[in-house]
């Protein structure tokens, strides 16, 4: 039996931006389709990844001394409905259980779109008085929101993997602290481990979520010029905590109602991540976030393939200390078929050992990120390889970054912001009344909207509809 | 303001086991109730040692080569209805999404009861030669079975976390062999981790999962004298790859069909350990899967305070390289207060530190399984507290073996199998003829069913019912 002709990307990342995007995560094998519209299979290589981002972000959230829990997956519907701005966010999302066995259930109930309303119903009978604050909880699980925008595979799916912090404190200026807190952990994961750059922010009133009274999100730029939105963080104020009553005794014996934010990470990261380093080769990965980091492959001839298969061998043993390094020994596919299959994958750096190497005591070393080849003395190669990935890592990011500093321009009026927008796309600054109808109108005008007011940016004099004093600089950008 | 008096344990284990149990997962804040009914909260308690539980688990089936997925949480009908016994094992208990925001869905969607069916459709796709076998995944993720008996928080809930390992084969020989590695894997966790015996036995063909050909278990037995199942491993032979076309082309390049297994491991283990475990003060946790292992209390006095404060936090700095340490110093509680705390908390080591202690160069242990007091020199601490948690580990171990070996008794003719499961409980042996109109007849006049043929066992001559030849020998006990 032949081996099989391993899998192409044809479609060209400068041309056809999401034709290349859904070849490069169908044929790495990172997901695939399921037979549930708009849900997908999270295959080995993307859930290893999301376990390696979970577990960086978990020990993060512990040293913050926030704990996990695990809420039901249903709502009552009762519950979903008690606080006004949130259920009217979620209802029109929401997927309704409404039959059990061959019973009809009394009560509708949701699948979470997100887990406030279940939450809060027993932080009130928990919380009683200050020592019970703060309350600092987590989960890890799925969502479901079943949007009717066009699907797309980890950017926008009808159940995605996420978690979902959710914090009780008696005073707002505890609650409001904890923002740069929770922010700096997801920049920290975003730009250390997904090598993604990204614009810290506030959200427009209309643009934030159901129920905060404010929302921080980090967003992203996709090489396609469109922004996405990534990790967020709302400050719920005592909207929820007056919609669910919970109340605290103060030191005093006072009754007060507790302040409370929510925020989360989600699976769509990977998209990001994925879209943002990869190539017309296929997938690229940031060595921190790759499960497998080094793919060592012998090249064998008849005539020493023992003693290279055991050099190999002896390579990989000595580099589990330092890297997560996998040995391609499969005897039925050819070298040239496993460099094609494990650059479709994304592993970052490749390891080719043949009978030549090791007569001269070196090994060949080749890049993912750069597709660079160069020979390492067999001596130092725990150094070359942490060297190398270090340096991808960076390079990633850096490349990333430039790509970000690049596409992200200022405009002083609509025209030029419309020009910009549509020649160029992008991230464009421009100075804001404030307005919503002046938010509105740059959406009626352009497409594009305001994506988040940028925490740190330049200031402008006048917004850019309305000629008015700027009171904020805003990031426009057409978006996902 | 007064602090608050603990909560206390009023229910005695031996006289009210029912009420005991829920006044411990309850009180020791593992659980609580939710606004669903039969669905339960995972408080930060109960949810670390499930990740303790979780993490252990994980590395062995990762050492066996199985990787992590996640499948939609929502199953078409169409799809459920694919093998014939499955969906009528399930139907019953499904939870059917059939709405989403305002629109009625054309088919009806299942909450995964589990994943067999939407992961195999993926499998169908993905397995073409015996190069793409063995495919071992799996995933953690919850499930909802809407069970319309009584529901006990862990034991038996409508919703429940578990593992689902769903693995392919391209022999029946080596599906088979995996059996032993799986139930090994559950084995060395119940066992040396959750310090539960277990008896391991095949299923009869009456009580295996449905679509599966033969279904092995781990069966516990409870204080109460009721046995209850932990861990099961299904051979599903070829059901499946049947129903789902999950065909292969062999080395010869002849198509055959895939031999398949699954098994789980769900959080009922929790509810089994607490019910073990636990005695008439509250929660003991067997330290491996204690969050807490240890919690140091100051004893404190006006004068020697800082002394106190500071000796303790030295302790816990010590300690913190060789077990899961806390420091308890809450200045608005009593000692005795946190004694109790910590006690109905399960905390599996308690150390006291006071002003005589530190003139002493001593601190005081409490065991939480004995309750035994010993004082342990200061220097030799790290050694006393490695050896106290070892030693606190096993005798909870031998002590549920004890019970369990005591309370398992054999019968050779109905009269004694009802006399004993009636005044004694526990597990009764005896031989059966392998006949279901004997199994059924045990049911109906013992009110005990046959949990499962125990792979060790002594051997029966005769069926304890219709007195045939003994083909094998069963364990019979009233069951959760």
């Amino acid at each position: 039996m032949q081996a099989s002709k391993p899998k192409e990307i044809t479609a060209k990342k400068s041309e056809n931006f999401d034709e290349w995007y859904t070849q490069v995560i169908l044929r790495s094998e990172l997901m695939d389709y399921s037979p549930v519209s708009g849900c997908m299979v999270f295959r080995p290589l993307s859930y290893a990844i999301w376990e390696i981002i979970q577990r960086a972000t978990d020990e993060l959230f512990k040293k913050e001394g926030i704990q996990n829990v695990y809420f039901p997956l249903l709502i009552p519907e009762r519950l979903l409905r008690k606080e006004q701005e949130h259920v009217e966010g979620f209802a029109p999302e929401v997927a309704w259980v409404t039959e059990a066995g061959n019973t009809k259930l009394e009560e509708r109930l949701a699948i979470r779109p997100t887990s406030e309303t279940i939450m809060y119903e027993s932080f009130s009978k928990w919380i009683r008085s200050y020592r019970d604050l703060p309350l600092k909880l987590n989960q890890w699980n799925s969502v479901i929101r079943w949007e009717f925008k066009h699907p797309t595979p980890f950017l926008r799916s009808r159940e995605f993997l996420w978690n979902e912090g959710h914090t009780v404190y008696a005073t707002k200026e505890e609650a409001e602290a904890e923002r740069d807190i929770i922010l700096g952990i997801y920049s920290k994961i975003t730009r250390e481990y997904l090598a993604l750059p990204g614009i810290i922010g506030k959200k427009t009133d209309k643009e934030k979520f159901a129920g905060a009274i404010a929302t921080y999100s980090i967003e992203h730029l996709l090489p396609d010029g469109k922004a996405i939105q990534g990790p967020d963080f709302h400050l719920d104020g005592q909207n929820f905590s007056k919609a669910f009553e919970i109340t605290f005794l103060n030191k005093e014996g006072k009754r007060e109602y507790a302040w409370q934010n929510t925020w989360a990470i989600t699976t769509r990261e990977i998209g990001v991540m994925v879209a943002t380093h990869s190539d017309d080769r296929g997938l690229v990965l940031p060595p921190k976030v790759a499960p497998i980091q080094v793919v060592i492959i012998p090249i064998l001839d008849e005539k020493s393939k023992v003693e290279v298969l055991n050099a190999a061998r002896d390579i990989s043993k000595r580099l589990e200390s330092v890297a997560r390094v996998k040995l391609d020994d499969r005897d039925y596919y050819t070298a040239g078929w496993k460099f094609n299959d494990w650059e479709i994958k994304g592993v970052p750096l490749r390891i080719e050992i043949g009978p030549r190497d090791i007569k001269a005591s070196q090994v060949i070393l080749a890049r993912r990120d750069t597709l660079e080849k160069f020979s390492a003395n067999m001596k130092d190669l725990e150094r070359a390889v942490i060297d190398t990935l270090e340096s991808i890592q960076s390079n990633l990011y850096l490349k990333a970054e430039r790509f970000l500093k690049e596409n992200t321009r200022k405009a002083s009026n609509i025209k030029e912001l419309k020009e910009l927008l549509e020649k160029k796309g992008g991230i464009i600054q421009v100075g804001w009344c404030g307005m919503r109808r002046c938010e509105d109108k740059i959406k009626e005008e352009t497409g594009g909207k305001i994506t988040n007011l940028p925490l740190q940016a330049d200031r402008f004099e006048k917004c850019v509809i309305c000629n008015m004093e700027s009171k904020m600089t805003a990031n426009v950008a057409k978006s996902y």
